[in-house]
């Protein structure tokens, strides 16, 4: 069992922002995350996928493959775009990176399991580089 | 001469719109980066200030001081931000990286001249890791 | 279960060093770590807590919350001292990483536990970008 | 148990390609990584051992002992060399990192055994920023 | 004036190597530099151009046009590619980072003039982390 | 003309102090890096020489003489140590980055001239990766 890594960036903006609580309460929890129009963030994810090494390729998932395959199902989607307003898989839910990480896990374990013998590992999400979230499918 | 540098960071959203143009021109030119809710980024920003060692401290300037002096002056106005609509000092201007750290320069080097003898020597503004400007102030 | 991860860091001195031991034996184990006055690092230390994600908030742990208490806890006993001298929660310890990542965490797990429903997971401790060591509390 | 991490780098040049497959079969399937004289990269290695403190030292494994024993295991046979001719480990071997980890591990877990009561947890390797594999012996 | 850069990536393989010398002074001069088959790096390449903003766009040189330029221009002809052999504009030259960053200016400086009144400015060329050359063009 | 740079590292601990003040002057002038024991840091050193590449050769300077000459005349004698106390370069001098990277030029310009026809150019000193200086020889 080898497990093989890729790392792919976007750029993006959230907010925090919780809508059944007043704008006191929403500055009281997420201070500056709850300004209106948002900040933005140089996201990383990192997608761990596990498998065999293939006899005839030395691969597990081909890196490329795994790289182009993140890039439609996920980065296509988040890249240059709002979090709280564009992003069809995350309508309403929280922006918070934990929220986030689970619903990327929901869309990217299927869509590798269609193509790879390998299956989804783990997902990081850097938000910035001293603030990360990992997740396991569970 | 000595050149001493500090790097601070900070987290900000911003769109690229030129509001003369229609959307199809803006899209054409500037791509997602026009998307209407704006994206962000991880900004760094490096502060380059030039001087002679104070025999008594061996400072140019105490880094200490020229952070704060930063945080004060820019990163406290733009942190969490969106720079199309909350930043006072980017109202009418257009948000990109070679606006901007001129914009930068406007604040700062005052700045720095009314509380040390060193001089603002240059300014570096990263985006991402991969793109970034320089303005030397001239 | 999300797994939440925050980097911290902080200027120290240490210097390896038994004193039950002769001078020669301790350059002949430690080397110029051993050296009389010590030498330093630029630690970097990543703390890891898991959890559920508050349907709240979103969050299985605010990362700033998670900062400042790591902040509080660690960061200001350590930051600018020497770890042979100057820390009380190492006094008497060996001054490696192996020994200081086991006596930060017996004092971040009880109070991350005070504040959270969040548990500590693992801690991270980087001496320098080629050296760190990780602790899972077992 | 605590984890003992030490990083050490290489370059080296190499080429997937698999003999028993036509040149437009090994296009279709390696892309330019098929391209005749290779290419490279700046590799890193992290080699990742467990085991519990000694009280004299304070160290699992002195990371300078397991960094000279991974640069004379290893680094000595594959740096500034060419995988698929120069080192006689990977010989008849495919050269993808998946394939090139598991060979590592055969050579290091035994080293190590041999002069340290830690045993070898886990190895990184890393053949761009972007791309890495990790391999813990099962 | 503005100084913009941009940062791209390119993995391959190369040998340093004077076929006027015999292969004791090759090995003498270029140690294991001169290995028969070569070794490799993942190269990063800094393009900075300047210029005066433009009003309409804030723009210098729209990033995503000059990383399209170097890619198209330099990074398609050497990424996985070996220098030495597979690379028109390198050949007969030494493969040094020296002589290959005066090579890029070549191409790049003309072909950045012909599609922007942004001038090139400097080329910083990456072999490794630790290694790198500059070139202002005189 | 070509740039050529170096990148060698060292871990020191030092302590800024002056002895014609009182304990609380320095606290106050220099706060927490005035404590008794000193703290210490990951430096970086970047050292960059210019000159014509050689045509036999292809090179500036070979960046593994300039890398072993750095660590012969500097890092030999600061790594592991303390800047106060065991660096006789240093001795009698603020342990301020901008002193120490002036006395760091005075030993390696002529070191670097008595045996290159390379001149130096510049030396980049990391403190941390947020605070750096640099110094030019004039």
């Amino acid at each position: 069992m080898v497990y093989v890594s890729r790392k792919e960036h976007f750029n993006a903006a959230h907010r925090l922002y919780n809508s059944d609580w007043s704008e006191e309460k929403n500055h009281e929890v997420f201070g500056p995350c709850a300004n209106p129009h948002g900040h933005g963030h140089n996201f990383e994810l990192i997608v761990t996928v596990k498998g065999t090494p293939d006899p005839d390729t030395g691969f597990v998932m081909d890196m490329k493959v795994l790289g182009n395959l993140v890039k439609r199902e996920i980065i296509d989607q988040v890249d240059h775009r709002h979090l709280n307003y564009d992003v069809p898989f995350m309508r309403g839910k929280r922006a918070s990176c934990e929220v986030f990480v689970v619903e990327i896990w929901k869309l990217l374990a299927p869509a590798i399991a269609a193509v790879s013998s390998a299956r989804l590992h783990s997902l990081q999400l850097y938000e910035t580089p001293k603030n990360f979230v990992e997740y396991f499918g569970e």
